[in-house]
């Protein structure tokens, strides 16, 4: 500021006048150009720093989050919420803490003493989290998981309505011995998918027969064996759903290993459409998809003003994703 | 601070002296005991953006990405980079620009102007970029890329030796009939594989045809079209390389339908070891390891000073991922 005082030959505090924008001073319009021009032509940067000690805020949004930046899950989740924040000049600041909770206190504390003042929290599975101590009383809102407070803002996939329509494609095409892959992923996620599903079953009027409903952990190998087992059986299903998309591609191993043919001998529907999977496989699978891109940009639009949502846990609809992995069943012979 | 003095019953001018940890003051002890003790029942946090426009720096790392945070392709660049950062109780803070220069222009203003002065910039994919103007100057480390400007220091992955290792592999098993699935991405990363691969082959005395080698985009899909041409003639190759998972996926696809057994009938080897796929697939690909961590983790330490980097660019090894995928050729019958 100095140096644009020195060429536009004035006093700092007329720089500090002009370039600050306030409308309250009389400076003559000539004396304004120069200072403008010397402003310009030394690339004076407005100091954020400063402004931000002067007004207490800062340009930078922090996103929180467990390891959505370092997984190959959710990462949609920033491009919303960058979207967001972007349509409102404002940087989203991604902090990744690895589930590290001294990190996370270093992070949120470096974030806060830089006058950061807005915060995503998001998490790359749908979980319950605690709100760390040190963001009450900041403005908060939960992307992917949900909080014991209910008057915090949270948007979450609504995994129950979402297995539900799962299932009822399925009913839809005439399948009714549908066998489940569960996940056994601790949080929300499964359970309410599962939920979903037995809601839809037992509105069509049937009931689901426990023994085929398989709980095994939710990768590639482990949904290749519930597959099996499901499959390896005189009254196999005609369709599986399975709770996540890699369980789905394991499923898919399971019924070629046997020699079915899909979609005709088997339906498959997975959850999650999966990136680098989910379109890939043969055949392609059909899926619901999970509103990753929709939650990180409702998540930043309400944090900053842009939009309102509710105290609590706002739920967002999964699509279903149509694709080759469903069809009617086989006649039997 | 205001609050400090009062509940000390001091002056702030007393409280910021014993705040500032300022050895050159003669406060009497017990009256700095009391600052401090209502410091910490006040919750007092020192702010941090007031020492940066004293000291012009921070304790934020910025790590300027075009779309890592949002692709499930180099999230360990992140938990590399993060993982060294905090050993130096630094925080990384991770602006993603969607390939937009605006936003990039936007989002590096912003962390400038909280005095920022440490900077990653890292891609998703190996590739050539030109460094903002805006950080000219600033402490600047490249990872997964490399500029024009020979002093800038880069690490980057070492494609060519990679493409030379994965060869040698097959080489070793007996296969000299090599099918090759080009990518035809642009930039250094499919180029110097291919020249890795043929460089090994004439350490090895054999020539490699050209109609051996089939260029199509990256994708499964794509993949699954390379193979069959390359799989679908008198003198099939007994291995494929493909220049990565992708592919590789696709081109097991390919040979399944084709009937044939793998790895008895065809060995494969992809590259990138990427998750979600590499490990999962029937059989699971022995490929070559993007070393995403440790260019993370080597950008970020040499950018904080605990290494040194030699200006331009440094090569990281991709190691060998043994799985299943590779075997000696069945003999001809």
């Amino acid at each position: 500021m100095q140096d644009v005082a020195e060429a536009a030959q004035v006093s700092q505090t007329t720089v500090s006048f002009v370039l600050s924008g306030r409308p309250d001073t009389s400076i003559a319009e000539p004396t304004r150009q120069r200072v403008l021009e010397a402003a310009q032509a030394l690339g004076y940067r407005p100091n954020a720093m400063a402004r931000a000690l002067r007004q207490g805020t800062s340009t930078l949004v922090g996103l929180i989050s467990d390891e959505v930046a370092t997984t190959p899950f959710a990462g949609l989740i920033v491009r919303g919420a960058q979207d967001a924040a972007w349509q409102h000049r404002r940087i989203l600041a991604l902090v990744s803490t690895s589930h590290r909770d001294d990190l996370e206190q270093e992070a949120i504390d470096s974030l806060l003493q830089h006058q950061v003042d807005t915060f995503l929290i998001a998490t790359m599975f749908h979980r319950r989290i605690t709100i760390p101590p040190a963001l009450r009383g900041q403005a908060v809102v939960l992307v992917n998981c949900i909080s014991d407070d209910a008057l915090v803002r949270s948007v979450v996939p609504d995994e129950q309505a979402g297995g539900r329509l799962a299932t009822t494609h399925l009913l839809e095409h005439g399948h009714t011995r549908i066998g489940i892959v569960d996940t056994l992923h601790p949080g929300p996620a499964a359970t309410l998918r599962l939920q979903g599903h037995l809601e839809a079953m037992a509105d069509a009027g049937l009931a689901q027969a426990p023994d085929r409903i398989v709980h095994r952990p939710g990768d590639q190998e482990a949904g290749e064996q519930a597959a099996r087992q499901l499959l390896d059986r005189p009254d196999r299903p005609t369709a599986l759903f399975c709770l996540n998309d890699r369980a789905a591609m394991g499923a898919q191993a399971a019924a070629r290993s046997l020699g079915l043919r899909m979609p005709e001998d088997l339906s498959l529907i997975g959850y999650d459409n999966q990136e680098v999977i989910a379109a890939h496989l043969h055949p392609a699978l059909t899926t619901m998809q999970l509103p990753h891109h929709e939650l990180g940009y409702q998540g930043a639009s309400a944090l900053l003003g842009a939009t309102t949502l509710p105290p609590g846990c706002t739920r967002l609809a999964c699509p279903l994703v149509r694709r080759a992995s469903v069809s009617p069943p086989a006649r039997t012979p």
